[in-house]
């Protein structure tokens, strides 16, 4: 019974979703990014968000990130016998009106039912198609010395709003998950500095981890400076209090992208002016040094080097 | 440290993983079919295959009943802490090989550990993209009256192995799941029967519920002949047993296509000459009658109704 209340509710609020075993798609000739994820954050509801948010968002990201235009997902979900329903109504809505923002269409699902006590409640996974758009040749190794960082807002949010609902801390607190889709952003910046050499959301790991990638890919070392970079106050005294790196937070609403020098400026102005960049900043650049190191540098003029995470911070913060 | 030794074994195993958020494919203009499936199935390892190995049959068999060639998976891990990393091994391993043998490539990852209880074990997501046929046109909307109804081979091997398995009654049989890659068996049927009204792949609910869908569908009636239906006398005698109908019983290596019937012979010859389809048969035919009526005549010339089945029959079957 619970199947069919959950197909009822997800044909009414996926409106192009195909009850076929495979969807339909029409593509063009080229090139698609392809890319999968999957949810199993915990609480499942947080502030500004919620898993079925975040699972679109998540995925519409991957694949952005590859210069693509999310076109179509797919949605798969594990539930917890005796999850109720009205939560799982709420989760597929916002699922549906977060599509809906990216322009991403959800047009094939399945589910599973398991026991009680074989999963937490609700698990998603989502898995995306877009198209590359042409001309178009990220790639990590593309950085070069004198490029420019950029990072579209703040540092944290997302990490520190899900440990904050764990640990009881956000009480009194305005912290909420920057979780958004970003495919508009990198569309903007794209247009505006087509010779982009990588994007990179700073998801698990955060912002050390996504930049430590490309600098080892690239073969280049990296400066940030500390001051550049937009934080909330809330999350800079919450990674205090809790003994967290906040350069290795999660975040599931930012982009990294590296552009040429000559391009930074009219990239910047890019971000800014699209969906979800308002506070975008140029935070560092590409130096000449030791391949893969990745410096910081601090107000005081103090430099230290910007670690790459090991081990998992934060379990089920996705 | 789980994670790293994940991805570690990841790359080893699936030598067309790219290891960016997101997959690039090149793919000619047309139309791409796409299909998720998430894999719970318990226990994990059964006579004749495992989680991994089905992970990937169901997948390429869904995205082949849309008439497509499956070119691409995505795959999606949940795994409960602790879960033993030799298991994984084997898991991956089988999903590389039968990857392999259906030419299709594992291209993306995501990988997702949960805390002890959590989850049970490992629960698996893969998600294809195929390209259709050109000048393909299969639905379930297609059917005429006279019309053939074609299965490619015996029914209920898979969803009795698992049963048999979890009630300890597997023990002295030669039972074993029929789980298996068909998407040659389509492409030879596709060749020979280019004119094929529809495929259906009878997993959950079986042979019956693929059929009611189909005959709701185009409006008609079947009836099915169960003399002429395959199969294998240990399934029957524990279908027996255990009270279940076999029409109901789950497969996963085993298709249905409604063929017109001047093309049925060879469509037929082609199912036969097709990996995993030597035991293929003719077992009924579209009817004139009540529209979604289907119908089981059998040896003494008596019909009843095979009845979609209504709930689960056997959770985590897949």
């Amino acid at each position: 019974m619970m199947r069919e209340l959950i197909e009822e509710v997800f044909v009414e609020t996926f409106s192009d979703i195909q009850l076929e075993d495979a969807a339909t798609l029409d593509i063009p000739a080229g090139k698609l990014a392809f890319s999968t994820d999957t949810f199993v954050v915990h609480p499942l509801f947080f502030p500004g968000g919620d898993i079925g948010h975040l699972a679109v968002c998540g995925t519409v990201n991957d694949v952005a990130t590859a210069g693509a235009s999310p076109l179509y997902l797919s949605v798969g979900f594990i539930l917890e016998e005796g999850f109720p329903l009205e939560d799982l109504k709420t989760i597929l809505t916002s699922m549906a009106q977060c599509a809906r923002e990216a322009g991403v269409k959800i047009v094939t699902g399945d589910t599973k039912v398991v026991d009680r006590g074989a999963a937490d409640g609700i698990f998603i996974n989502t898995t995306g198609v877009g198209l590359i758009r042409e001309g178009v040749q990220l790639s990590a190794e593309n950085c070069r010395v004198g490029d420019k960082i950029l990072l579209s807002g703040t540092l944290g949010d997302h990490g520190i709003t899900i440990v904050s609902q764990r640990e009881g801390i956000g009480f009194g607190t305005t912290l909420k998950t920057d979780a958004a889709p970003l495919n508009e952003l990198v569309k903007a910046v794209l247009d505006a500095a087509p010779e982009t050499r990588v994007f990179r959301d700073p998801t698990r790991g955060g912002l050390a981890s996504a930049l430590n990638e490309i600098a080892d890919a690239s073969k280049v070392s990296m400066l940030v400076i500390e001051d550049e970079v937009p934080f909330d106050q809330q999350v800079q005294g919450a990674c205090e209090m809790l003994g967290y790196d906040v350069f290795q937070v999660a975040n599931e609403g930012k982009m990294v992208a590296i552009v040429p020098a000559d391009q930074a400026q009219v990239a910047l102005d890019a971000m800014k002016g699209a969906p979800y960049g308002a506070d975008a900043a140029i935070i560092g650049e590409v130096i000449e040094g030791p391949p893969g190191r990745v410096s910081l540098r601090n107000a005081f003029g103090a430099t230290r080097i910007m670690d790459t995470l090991v081990g998992e911070q934060l379990p089920r913060i996705c």
